[in-house]
């Protein structure tokens, strides 16, 4: 049987999947790793992924030598954004900067300072943000001068672990398009801005497309896995952008909302999309030559999961159960509670690092569970937004929108999803949507399929439900959406997010 | 022995006491009953005070029987601004309406209309609120014809409770300042007002001093309570004005601050008090012929209740117990987590009916303790505006604070309360504040001590504790209560109570 492996490097776990060329998945193996939180730094040690690396393909040898899948082509998908100072052999010299850190406040403010929000915007799609590669490699170069001297390359999550498979320093155009140093339009590494930053080009990876094929896996790999020399390693490119080509992404018409700890709204796109206010990001897609636009934002599961910890840990193990069944006791708009989900600053829209959540309108009645119901709506009330931005500036309609993420076993957020977007909304018997894509650019790279499009025919998962917008609904969280924007104005234009940030 | 009796008809229960002259219990007898809440209504059938008090009595007579006190006056107080029409023989002709009743809101307008808010204020020293009894009247006298074509008078608790006592129809001034009827200056009916509404005088009680000998018990109840024939009654006034002289405010230096389901600042006047914005009351003293300035917040301890049910209901009967435990792991500003009180529209200072509660600067960090503690937090710099605003209209300075009320058993409140008011508090071990009240008045109406403030040093409650204020942490509630104040004005001034009040 022919098959493609694929390797997705998440945020706190590692997973190999073989998959069959009908999108099947034939063997998974898992290894869970986490990072370590100190103030505003967040680091991990880079040699876990190296380590879960070599775990999951020794787990995934037996079954290699006993069902002797046919593997044409190993696929590589990672996180983005994290940063990791590696000397010629691709030893680390630090630990990784990860994606969350905020250390690099004050880097932004040069990078601001020197070239402008509006002209880094233009250049690479990006705000400048700590979240990004740009202020990280900054904040190295500034405060960690002996590991920054001794440095040979600035790379990513996906970049090292291609280096572990084949010995290569590559990056692809989808997380070089998280960088803030890469050219949206070009699909290069912009020398005005290493310029002015005097950063060496060499510092960087060479670019590829994603979907290419960058060299084959090294005798030791294939030992340690028990895959034949020679097997070509395919870069597929960053997690969300390889999610999105698994969620039907191919045209403006459907959009991808995927809603985990955060969420991020992703539609395609054929030329790069800039937004007047600079809320959304243009990123390069996982289909090369082609781009994405996207809205993310930072809280949003991760505050049900706090509701949770904080009010239904009486619950033990059932504890989710049992907040998800009284959620829907609640009625829709809540019975009048509301929130603002900006419970670690505010991406996309407002891009604000000093907002924080918000609960209004409560009175003595209010029952927990409308509070719990309130953070669904908050969330998807500003996903609407966000979803109404990307359409404005891509000048399309979006008639469908693809969900994705943990978020979604909850059928009321689903049907939430789908009456204020007030769009039809298509859920995928898949939470693997990363590694599918990987596997779908896998297939296209080694020419088994001619295109993502067939690729994505073939391969694609069984749509598990198909939500309907109930048309009442939508004209109620539309009104939601409404009064949204005027809370978070209110508390925006009186300062108060600066002003509750500071010490009393 | 020399005793007094005192009969305090509180919102949710009726309490007979017997005082020795030095303040001392030496019987109690209580009867629990409850409102009926339906919307906007708030009823109870006056039935069931008539009920509690011949109860009571009835609990009483075994002791007098037994222990034969030499009862030398019976003194009553109660709630105020209920509202019962009865006929010729004190029949009542519907149920009570409430205090907390809100249908008049039309009847508040209307009210407005007519006179206007500072010329009502100016007359009564009262806002135009269905807190109080004209807009109720009036409401009884377009929406129940019947009821008020056959009434006799109108009257309150208080009197109805002397009437079941004596006979007559009499009410004090402290009451009859809760009615909008009373001109405070004079404290006579204000003709003006019973014009402009066509309210006959004679459906009014006959006004007298507070601290008034009314008449002596009829034979009836003196079979009942075994209290002998011929005892005076003494009409003591209103239960927070009774409460203020149970707590020593007998001059512009010593405030009350009393914090049960909701929150009254009362402090003692040589003249009418008013404010220049319309936000404190001005009432009748229960000292005749003195005022007191009052400052009301509607949802005040009832918050930390709901917080309790809704997320602590869990522990069961220790519910409480955890809650006040947690409350103190959280540090002064509560790490950042603020409130606003107004579960259930704002009184004093803001008159908002509109308000809600609101609970801002979460962050997934946010425990449930420091929103617990930012509920005090939010009441107390919220007493703390309305103290400064009392302290401002009375142009004295208020040097210590006796707080009482069922919140004041929380340790942590009541430092709380200092640091905030940046003054000292006392707290007396006195849980019948009003009832004592009564009794300190009963004893001047018999001239058994000269004036209130003798009374007061022989029956005055043990100091239990005294909370001094400490500065720094004085600096810090006086930054909250002015972000608190911000925040306030940022949600009113777009307009957002009003825009959320309405529904989806």
């Amino acid at each position: 049987m022919e098959t493609v492996l694929t390797i997705d490097v998440g945020t706190s776990s590692l997973r190999i999947i073989i998959w069959d060329l009908k999108g099947k998945k034939m063997f998974t193996s898992q290894k869970e790793y986490s990072m370590e939180f100190n103030n505003l730094f967040v680091e991990q040690s880079s040699e876990t992924w190296k380590q879960a690396l070599i775990d999951c393909l020794k787990g995934t040898k037996q079954f290699i030598d006993e069902s002797k899948p046919n593997i044409l082509a190993i696929s590589v998908t990672s996180q983005r954004a994290s940063v990791i100072p590696v000397d010629n052999n691709c030893k680390p010299l630090s630990k990784a900067i990860m994606w969350q850190d905020k250390r690099s406040l004050k880097q932004c403010k040069e990078i601001e300072a020197s070239l402008g929000i509006e002209k880094i915007y233009r250049k690479t799609g990006l705000r400048i943000d700590p979240y990004f590669s740009l202020p990280k490699i900054l904040w190295l170069k500034e405060n960690s001068v002996d590991v920054f001297s001794a440095t040979s390359k600035v790379i990513g999550v996906q970049d090292y672990i291609i280096y572990q498979l084949t010995g290569e320093f590559v990056t692809d155009w989808t997380q070089a398009s998280r960088t803030m140093l890469l050219n949206i339009e070009k699909f290069e590494w912009d020398e005005e801005i290493l310029d002015t930053f005097a950063i060496k080009r060499n510092l960087l990876c060479d670019l590829v497309p994603p979907g290419s094929i960058v060299g084959s896996i090294t005798d030791e790999i294939s030992e340690i896995s028990g895959i034949k020399k020679g097997t070509p390693v395919v870069i597929a490119g960053g997690d969300q952008q390889c999610a999105a080509i698994a969620l039907n992404t191919f045209s403006v018409g459907n959009a991808e909302v995927n809603t985990g700890t955060g969420s991020f709204i992703i539609v395609h796109a054929e030329q790069p999309v800039f937004d007047d206010k600079i809320r959304t990001l243009c990123s390069a897609s996982a289909i090369p030559g082609k781009w994405v636009s996207e809205a993310g934002m930072f809280t949003t599961g991760s505050i049900y999961r706090w509701f949770k910890e904080q009010f239904y840990e009486q619950f033990g193990k059932d504890a989710y159960d049992v907040l998800d069944r009284e959620v829907e006791k609640a009625p829709i708009g809540s019975n009048g509670v509301v929130i603002l989900p900006h419970f670690e600053g505010s991406a996309a829209p407002y891009w604000n690092p000093f907002a924080k959540g918000l609960i209004f309108n409560l009175t003595l009645g209010t029952k927990r569970w409308e509070i719990a119901r309130a953070i669904l709506e908050g969330i998807t009330v500003e996903l609407k937004s966000n979803l109404g931005i990307i359409e404005e500036n891509l000048g399309g309609y979006i008639t469908s929108v693809s969900i994705a993420g943990g978020m979604t076993k909850l059928d009321s957020f689903n049907q939430m999803q789908a009456d204020a977007f007030n769009k039809r909304v298509v859920k995928y018997d898949n939470v693997e949507a990363s590694a599918l894509g990987a596997a779908i650019s896998a297939t296209v790279a080694i020419k088994y399929y001619s295109s993502y499009e067939e690729a994505f025919k073939n391969m694609s998962p069984v749509v598990e439900k198909v939500y309907e917008p109930v048309q009442e609904n939508a004209i109620k969280y539309q009104k939601l959406m409404e009064r949204k924007n005027l809370l978070y104005k209110a508390l925006d234009e009186y300062k108060l997010y600066n002003l509750f940030s500071e010490p009393l």
